[in-house]
């Protein structure tokens, strides 16, 4: 099969770029150092190939993410999110799997008890304005989460807000600093796990134990032009629908058959290679090609953010060159 | 059940704007006058209402939602949009279900032939910069469709470029001298059906015989700021998953457990009603409100763009107040 065969749009996943993300995160933190978060590609059997490179553990962002990663066999699954609603996790922890959630409040830790949970860690607040209980508070969080009985592995805290500061100095210096917190925290909760970072801070951050990584298996343009060493692996396929030829003064265009459904816009607008994009409509993308095309053409659009434009695909296909290898479900998706 | 029972996030429809928008659109352009486009919802049982109201046929934008369609006995399905693989169309004729395909190349003509389709129409470029032959030239491509043994059953002209232009009487103007074109292709092309319009227009277009309205169902924000008269009938519920109070001069705020994969970006952020929206993340939005919000506490929140925002969910509540009447599967989505 190739991907001429396949119907358009349709998720490519470069095989060899891919395998040498994992291999090369694999060998910058082996094992447990690294915590793949699944959130970015969504997707079992990709989590598969990470948990072949040794990583033991995952990390999700909502239930629907844990429910799927157990019921593909993977275990150790880090709910880094807060829920107010656990009742799915429950059955998991009683059936064998590892599930630990993230807690910041009496109220998502009342959600984790209620719910069956056993494990949890403390969310703390580094900086981001996000989630995360004041660093301060942890440890107050954490007696309450043990008289109520809960296990506690440890803290997270995420520096989301740096990942994609240009100066790399800059980010390790700021870096440091979260951590600082991070670590006083954990001085006052206990627990193994000191679990932080992400695909900007992967190699910076030396004070975490654990690293949340996920981008960069597929990777994506806004951590390439962040100088992360990972490779582009993911391209969306199109075909090209409809072409209007240059009149005078008045460009050309052509029109290619996916748009703003099966692109995440919020780093605005996708890259054509070789061509200018005009705009995105619900199912077009319409650009001004540098060389003629012609309908029926195909093309490799690369998409301006790769986590939210997988969640709009059923599935992705592994290609090497054109020959399509594998096709996964994107199993992960909805809540 | 009420919507306290849901998971969140959830799609909500409020059942008594839904029913407004649909009646007073049918009662605007009743039967055959209104061609609903199913792209806005891709919900076959929302489509089913609108057949109610007295519609006769409906507009698609993708393959998988004429397969949807017709598998939900829904029938006359306009494809407004072009494809070089019609192939999953020809098996709905065969079994009955009246398919019509727009194209407007020798490309796309070709493959709505080999994939079994029997009647087309011209699309015309009317101004959009996107797809549509020539105006002058849908008459040749007409007379090919014909040679090649299909039906012609009119022409189509989207405006999609003045759904928004802000005076009303301009806007007229516009539609006016892009329907004129569309008029002057039709006296070429021939057959019953000059398609068009949208919800921005469909009061003023009154050349076009069918209008392809979308958004008018659920509406969307932008529309209602360009003055259409429909009510917003789509809102997304949300649980505060934290909130970290106001700390000296730092305010405080609040987080949702629904980001930018479950709202579409194009448009911008979401409206929290009575509060400030900072920003989006992959499952969150954070936001400081005006009056104190609780952990738990569920909210309601208005997406910018109703069309990508419904296709990233799998389902949608129709509500009346807190009573949850009836859920959907958005069974339309993919490619």
């Amino acid at each position: 099969m190739t991907v001429n065969d396949l119907t358009t749009p349709a998720l490519l996943v470069d095989a060899d770029a891919l395998d040498a993300n994992i291999a090369d995160m694999a060998a910058a933190l082996p094992g447990p150092r690294m915590r793949p978060h699944v959130k970015a590609h969504k997707t079992t059997e990709l989590a598969k190939r990470q948990a072949a490179a040794g990583h033991t553990g995952f990390t999700c962002a909502t239930v629907r993410e844990v429910v799927g990663m157990a019921a593909a066999g993977l275990d150790d699954l880090l709910l880094a999110n807060e829920v107010l609603d656990a009742s799915r996790l429950g059955p998991l922890v009683e059936s064998g799997s590892r599930i630990t959630v993230a807690v910041d409040s009496e109220a998502t830790l009342a959600a984790a008890v209620a719910g069956g949970v056993r494990e949890v860690v403390i969310d703390v607040n580094v900086g981001l304005p996000r989630c995360g209980v004041a660093p301060d508070q942890a440890g107050r969080l954490a007696d309450r989460a043990r008289a109520a009985g809960m296990q506690i592995r440890g803290v997270m805290g995420y520096e989301g807000h740096l990942m994609l500061v240009p100066d790399l100095a800059e980010r390790a210096k700021l870096t440091e600093e979260c951590m600082a917190l991070l670590l006083a925290a954990h001085g006052d909760v206990g627990g193994e796990l000191v679990s932080g970072g992400g695909t900007g801070t992967y190699a910076i951050n030396t004070w975490v134990n654990e690293v949340q990584a996920g981008s960069y298996a597929l990777m994506d343009t806004a951590y390439t032009s962040a100088g992360v060493p990972f490779r582009q692996a993911l391209t969306l396929l199109s075909t090209v629908i409809s072409v209007t030829a240059a009149a005078g003064d008045k460009p050309g265009w052509a029109v290619a058959d996916v748009g703003l459904k099966g692109l995440g816009m919020d780093h605005g607008n996708p890259t054509v290679p070789g061509a200018q994009v005009w705009y995105c409509a619900d199912e077009h993308t319409v650009f001004a090609p540098e060389e003629p095309v012609a309908v029926g053409d195909r093309i490799r659009i690369l998409p301006a953010h790769i986590d939210p434009t997988v969640a709009m695909h059923e599935r992705m296909h592994v290609v090497r060159g054109d020959e399509v290898l594998e096709t996964w479900p994107v199993d992960l998706r909805g809540w």
